[in-house]
């Protein structure tokens, strides 16, 4: 596995845009395609949110036959919660993008990020996809990139190579997300591709598997939104033999760099998250099962107390073990360690007399690691999250408006 | 049922201190005792923190015959993840207060609220206990309100007075709590005394469904706190015939007092949250049960974006719909209206053309008041909350420092 620069374009195959719609600001990409001329398998996992855009059960229909090759996405506008306007909406970008590249409408998956409530515009919409069309290009990745983005202050993509059974296989990817995002589904818009061959079922179930790892592991704000989706799509272009057993060798190669992947996007949106300052990664270790060391990592991460402190450069750690205590699983707080980079601040649940500035300097750096050691098993889990800033506030006191 | 002016000293035959003990600032007063000569019954309600302070454990212990006649508590320090330093403290703590009031060390109850992980200094806080006792009056209750503010911008205490089969009776509070308050248990410190006459099953009943619709419903920033209890003293001094059927007139009445002042507490707590401009009032009505009421009631008026568009005074009606929609309880969303004060802004699910100078008028209150009408049964329920402000994130920035 050999993480390369590159997005959803890089594995072979793969056409993409991004294009000016003006859909809800002036002058800004927010129309973006994706498209493999070969017909792809394809899987997704989306919002559990009750309230979600219809992009969600549009795609789910889409995607039940396990097959699709074109993805059409916008920003600025989440389209949810706009009634009938949703789902005719979706119905019409999909037999548009369909016509216009000769495919079958529901082999178009569709996905929108930005403000609730308010109508996507039709004729904007359609005008978009004319001109995402037209500018289909290999090249393209970079800007459904691009076109994806809201209040990200950074474009978020990725590649992973690896070998399938001696032929050379690609994935790619591009992500959003900056608000808005907490764990508890698929979280923000993500669209990866790959060349390898994978049946529907199999890649399903490694997605599936992968989410649960990284983007439900991700929290920017606690907010579950309505329109998070993760789609991947996979051409066959690289001539492996197809994966067909979750048990193969290559399904678990396919696997690995697909959890990377994953990974690496779901760290890109928490570092970017709303306002924030600092990557806040925290890893729970010695738990005494996986589900237990996710969901007290997540308190973690997700803790505004926690993360005010990671901004403020304080290291509480009281508030880190308090965090651990209320996220409903039990353990013995009398045998919990809590470390802060590498300076052990409580022992046995009990604070120590540690080096207040070395303390500070982790707390300085980029990526803020906090570990918690629970010693009550042997399974580790890490979750993602950022500090809470004056910017999150001034961004989401006045979003809409 | 009349709510008058009054604290933990308005009921009849309670004494009450607030000292200076220094135990963390200098000058302030952060030691207060309440006290009754008369043993009362007695109930409690705690943090359900994995990670909680030893006074917890200590309380429950000392409330198991269901009697008590002394809380003392301190602020600034929460005694919490201090190892066997906890439990010594407390055990001190009620042995000194036992012997200085000539009652059993078991009859007192302990509190603490404050920075966790940092030992209570011994000396300062037994000195702080002879203070508190020489100044005990029959007007001390408000400074036993003033003595137990942590980062709160005011004292908070409320008095309802009532008849008991025909004599009056009385119920004072005082309470504090303004972070880490998240409501997945009693929340904050919140002491309450009454001279009426109630056995300590009915008085542990009444306080336990009580909580359930004040201090549970109120969240400034979901951190559930290692501290949380509420503590209510019972000393018959009203002469009213003892309350010990919870299906009596007289419990109804009762509770129906204890209900309202724990919702005055409750209030005063979510509008006083660190950094709050606005207290957020969310009703959730014609849900299919209780439960649901309540959930989804929460889930919005804990929503960071929530909080953060009251702030910015963005009638952001779309975020209050998929706060709902996260809440974990199913419902049919194109039902939904949502209101901000008397403005419509959604209706089944759907965005209205809203009038947006009226709901900026709304959002400019010093209550903000948010409904959701689910129309999926007859069940209504109150969260309250504050908004997330640039002093949220200020004043935790840097706590402990």
């Amino acid at each position: 596995m050999k993480i390369i620069e590159g997005n959803v374009t890089t594995p072979a195959g793969f056409l993409a845009s991004g294009v000016v719609a003006n859909i809800r600001k002036q002058g800004r990409k927010d129309v973006g395609l994706i498209y493999s001329p070969q017909l792809c398998s394809a899987a997704g996992v989306f919002t559990v949110n009750v309230v979600h855009a219809d992009s969600v059960d549009t795609d789910r229909r889409h995607l039940a036959d396990g097959h699709a090759q074109a993805i059409i996405v916008n920003s600025g506008i989440a389209n949810a919660c706009n009634g009938e306007a949703g789902p005719k909406s979706n119905r019409a970008s999909s037999e548009k993008v369909a016509a216009a590249l000769g495919i079958a409408p529901e082999n178009v998956l569709v996905a929108s990020t930005g403000v609730i409530g308010v109508p996507l515009p039709p004729d904007k919409m359609a005008a978009g996809i004319d001109e995402a069309v037209k500018a289909l290009s290999p090249e393209g990745g970079h800007d459904v990139s691009l076109a994806i983005l809201t209040t990200d202050t950074v474009h978020k993509e990725a590649a992973i190579e690896i070998e399938l059974s001696g032929k050379k296989a690609t994935l790619g990817a591009v992500a959003k997300g900056s608000g808005m995002i907490h764990p508890n589904m698929a979280t923000m818009l993500g669209f990866i591709t790959t060349d390898a061959a994978i049946s529907p079922a199999c890649l399903q179930a490694t997605l599936s598997a992968a989410v649960k790892g990284s983007f439900n592991m991700v929290s920017v704000d606690r907010d579950t939104s309505t329109n998070d989706s993760v789609l991947v799509l996979a051409n066959g272009a690289a001539g492996n033999p197809e994966i067909t057993d979750t048990a193969s060798a290559d399904y678990a190669v396919f696997a690995e760099a697909l959890d990377a992947l994953c990974v690496i996007l779901a760290k890109k949106i928490a570092r970017d998250g709303e306002g924030a300052t600092h990557l806040i990664q925290v890893t729970v270790d010695h738990a005494a099962s996986l589900t237990d060391a996710r969901t007290i990592a997540r308190s973690i991460s997700a803790s505004n107390l926690v993360k005010a402190a990671v901004f403020g450069r304080d290291a509480n750690w009281g508030r880190i073990l308090c965090a651990a205590g209320y996220a409903g699983v039990p353990f013995d707080p009398s045998l919990a360690d809590v470390y802060i980079g590498d300076v052990m601040t409580a022992k046995n649940g009990m604070g120590l007399a540690f080096d207040e500035e070395a303390a500070a300097r982790v707390l300085a750096e980029d990526t803020v690691d906090i570990r918690v050691d629970l010693k009550a098993g042997d399974v580790s889990a890490v979750a993602w999250g950022c500090d809470l800033t004056y910017d999150y506030v001034k961004i989401n006191g006045d979003y809409r408006t």
